[in-house]
């Protein structure tokens, strides 16, 4: 099987060329762990479901298990190893200043289907609207992982938030509650074209959030847009639920 | 089961304070698919190997064909997108400025692995070596792949290579063949402590490497360690193997 990847040219925000283009992929769509088990059970018929979720489950939990053990892991797919962020004041881990997080890189079997792979440039896509990373800026975690009452950075491309239409502005909609939190415009720390930062708010509960930039913003000096446009990025509020006394950590 | 990671102090060689702390990861050794078969053997004494092998390479193949399709790939441990790198020039993809990669964060489950993770500072470490990161300078891929005849660059601490030794040098050691490329110092663009540019060989042939730093470097104006050290990372030659006409990039 031939891959395929299709992708817009679009303004590349991080350099100030205007003539400068990135592409930016047109994705596919999502897929979940079903999604992947369903793909299994169509490739081997001889295999029951029941063995693919146990033993893919298994395998999943053990990989995690040896990162958090200090292991450098490599499945073929990725290279995995567990970093640390943030400075370490006084030689003591500061849970507010700093995390522990994976750093993956694709490996071997990615590079072979990377180079079985053709680019589809679908041509120009005028002013596309996107985000391309995150930051909690409370201790540099880009994974997604958002701290209540921290400075959070969004980094994209058309993202400044203007316009008078009441859907405009940023807002996290909780995935499993359907609440719905507006970040005042108060919040903002900066709200640039490739730029987003604000104060998360403070009483956000934990859980798993869509993150909605919603603006009329156009390259121009004065135009709005007339109908208003959004992007979203999932965004995570607690990352560290069950941490207790005894999971704190120490110093020997 | 409480995780346990252990980390050393040493100097954050991005900032210039020299009273400014990191944790570096203290690893406890390298994991292999067959170490994770063997895991997951002795936890569940009722699975065959066959079977493991089976379903984890069908797993991570399947993983692998649907991010080369364009699909974000979540499975718990890592969320996963493909990405493009490089700009754009005239509207064409062009295989030695443009690459394909894929992008990881990690996932809940491994979020819920953090939360039960004990950090152990193990004190200071004074001058320790490290590398934090290399990046193709060719194409800005930071995965470890390495274009022969460009610019390749490594980040870190106390890498800089100074010394009479004859060990002291930047040297590739192709692990298949064991053959060992040495760096010559005229290909050399940076040699700071935190950050060494060189040209890759431009005779290097596909593979994967050992990229070995060896140096007698220590942090004074004059003075040279009596013994080298070194400190080594993984880097590859030849991403796209197979590329041939069939698998050129088109335009649509």
């Amino acid at each position: 099987m031939q891959n395929k990847l299709k992708g817009w040219l679009a303004d590349n925000s991080v350099t100030s060329d205007p003539k400068d283009r990135i592409l930016i992929l047109d994705p596919a769509g999502k897929v979940e762990l079903e999604d992947i088990y369903k793909e299994m059970l169509s490739e081997d018929t001889g295999l029951r479901k029941e063995t693919i979720v146990h033993v893919v489950t298994l395998f999943l939990r053990i990989v995690a298990r040896f990162l958090m053990n200090g292991y450098n892991v490599n499945t073929g797919l990725f290279h995995a190893v567990p970093r640390f962020t943030g400075i370490i004041e006084k030689g003591l881990w500061n849970p507010l200043k700093n995390a522990i997080y994976v750093s993956f890189i694709q490996d071997k079997m990615l590079r072979e289907e990377i180079a079985q792979t053709e680019v589809v440039i679908q041509g120009e896509k005028a002013d596309v609207m996107y985000i391309t990373s995150v930051e909690d800026r409370s201790n540099g975690m880009t994974d997604g992982s958002m701290t209540p009452g921290r400075n959070f950075a969004v980094y994209g491309s058309y993202l400044r938030v203007i316009g008078d239409d009441p859907t405009v502005g940023i807002s996290l909609r909780n995935v499993s509650t359907d609440a719905l939190t507006k970040v005042g415009t108060d919040m903002y720390s900066d709200n640039d074209p490739s730029k987003l930062v604000f104060i998360a708010p403070s009483n956000l509960p934990d859980g798993t959030y869509e993150l909605t930039i919603t603006t009329q913003y156009m390259r121009s000096a004065t135009a709005l847009r007339k109908t208003p446009r959004s992007v979203t990025t999932e965004v995570v509020v607690g990352k560290n639920p069950d941490t207790g006394d005894d999971d704190r950590p120490v110093i020997e």
